[in-house]
């Protein structure tokens, strides 16, 4: 059984989309139960309408929700302790639930959940992990957002990190990972990434495989399993392939209901671009994870609908299941104790 | 008359590509006359064939071609006053060519322009400048790989000379200029993004309007004329949105081909097609324009055929047509001049 915490007043829409969304989640993991927290009055007249799902759930009033456009640091003075998100979160940290789901406002998500959860013992920074389609199945690139800059050790936690997660999801013995760069020459890039470069190297990592450096075009071919680069970096990406795929999807439009002959096509190959819609649909890959918390703690795109915000669920549920959390424990602390000068905590 | 300097050695293919690349640009703009930098036995039996470009060239051998993978300083030693690459620039800054176009390796041709053309006086860093489509035309983004890093003074200067170029290129009065950053609020953001935007905000500036922020999806929205970023981020960008298309046009390739009926419909559909690959055709906009040194040099892709250097060089013919140097440096001149603590030659 997984257990999944979900802050329902999150999102662009709160509870109209949460809950159809956990309820087609439900539809597709029979064994999970929800802890549902959100303001009783606005939740529950929604709920009704999902007897499966309210049957599988429990829920817990919370007054207080974060809007979407609060500073982190209001949103923790006005929402700590009490509102849905916080105690989303909490009931994590309490052992009540497995993973939580929040499609709520990101800095404000991270910021409770460093406060409440903590960041694992040798993490100095959180990173968020996106699930990226490539043309040969699903990549997973961070940080895509968490902080800006990384140093070379940073860099490293998230290559270990990303490895674990990548083990969580693919169900690779040891994913092959890369370090974004400007170019594959040794003599190309950031100081930081270099140096990230050599770290990763001498460490002798048996848990993942270090391909080297890859390119900004290797994202979307799926060069290796993990794509490692600062937040700032990995941000613009993610939005700029985002962008591009949506320009991409408006130029076919145009280009599909511009002449009749190409209407009539366009009916004729519908499956097909039905199936090419899927492929390119951002709902089925939404769901960005934080990793190096004391807990799983998955992000929904804020605007997303039920579809989307199932989807996120499903990554919860993956990283649940596989036990994520402990992957990543164990890899750092492999890492560490091979590592002579290492400050963990076994150490001090 | 515009008279156009060619390295014919650079590129994967060399002459190969580049006389019939040259021939082909020479059909759309007659009043341009070349100048041919390469080594004879290999360059002249293709330009026999191409009898309208010979009768508007001049030759020029050069014994030393500057290889794809040569690293910038070993191509300098090499290659200085003697390559094909250094004196298709040269002819520039002679004034022989109002530009130079190249497909050869861009560490050694940037090395070189510097060498030899040297950056504008207040200028400390030159950007390479790629021309973006957009869902509502093109944009201009620099800098996408000449240097990695930027500080909030540089920043502002690319903004200046992206300005100029949109002004060259798009004929509009004072393009919208906008930062690249992870989010649209003032307090997100690396340092020097936001202080850029308090110096570009500051300055006053009235050949640009400046916008703000923008994010990654932007770019392919075309939000805004000319957006401005350091190059290790600008080069990701770049490379993520050449990787997405590709990525998408596989996808739909596979989606056309697999079923009888997808089939018939691409087939009634061609035309509407054929727009789409011309509108994704990364050929149409290739070129990059390296901006801020003393003459205009246009970099094309390595890789590109003869229709793709036919697009460098109908860049280059557009940049030396409207005269971007001269405006570029008006504008500096300007900004500086409006600077009471400013640095530049006439302060000295």
């Amino acid at each position: 059984m997984i257990r999944i915490s979900l802050d329902v007043m999150g999102g662009d829409f709160g509870p109209e989309v949460v809950i159809p969304g956990a309820a087609k989640a439900l539809e597709r993991h029979p064994d999970v139960t929800f802890l549902l927290f959100g303001q009783q009055e606005r939740c529950m007249p929604i709920l009704e309408k999902f007897s499966k799902l309210k049957e599988k759930s429990t829920f817990h009033h919370c007054e207080v929700a974060v809007g979407m456009d609060e500073k982190p640091s209001q949103a923790l003075r006005r929402g700590r302790y009490i509102s849905s998100m916080w105690r989303s979160i909490e009931a994590v940290k309490t052992g009540q639930a497995d993973v939580v789901v929040s499609a709520g406002n990101t800095g404000a998500l991270m910021a409770m959940s460093k406060f409440c959860l903590r960041t694992m013992a040798t993490i100095e920074r959180p990173a968020i992990a996106a699930i990226w389609p490539t043309l040969s199945g699903e990549s997973i690139v961070l940080d895509v957002g968490a902080t800006i800059g990384a140093d070379a050790q940073q860099l490293l936690d998230f290559a270990l990190m990303g490895g674990a997660m990548a083990r969580a999801l693919f169900e690779v013995e040891r994913p092959l990972v890369g370090l974004l760069n400007v170019g594959v020459e040794e003599i190309k890039g950031q100081e930081e990434v270099k140096e990230a470069g050599r770290l990763i190297r001498e460490a002798g990592l048996d848990t993942i495989d270090y391909y080297g450096f890859v390119e900004g075009d290797d994202l979307g071919k799926g060069t290796v399993d993990v794509v490692v680069t600062e937040g700032f970096t990995g941000n613009i990406a993610l939005k700029t392939a985002e962008g591009t795929a949506r320009q991409i999807a408006e130029y076919l439009k145009a280009a599909m209901s511009r002449t009749l002959l190409a209407k009539l096509g366009y009916i004729l190959a519908k499956g097909a671009f039905d199936r090419l819609r899927e492929k390119m649909d951002p709902r089925k890959v939404n769901g960005g994870v934080f990793l190096g918390l004391n807990g799983i703690v998955i992000k929904s795109h804020g605007g997303t609908d039920a579809e989307g915000f199932a989807a996120a669920i499903d990554v919860g549920y993956d990283m649940a299941r596989n036990g994520l959390t402990q992957k990543i424990e164990n890899d750092l602390k492999k890492y560490h104790a091979r590592r002579p000068s290492s400050a963990g905590p076994e150490a001090a």
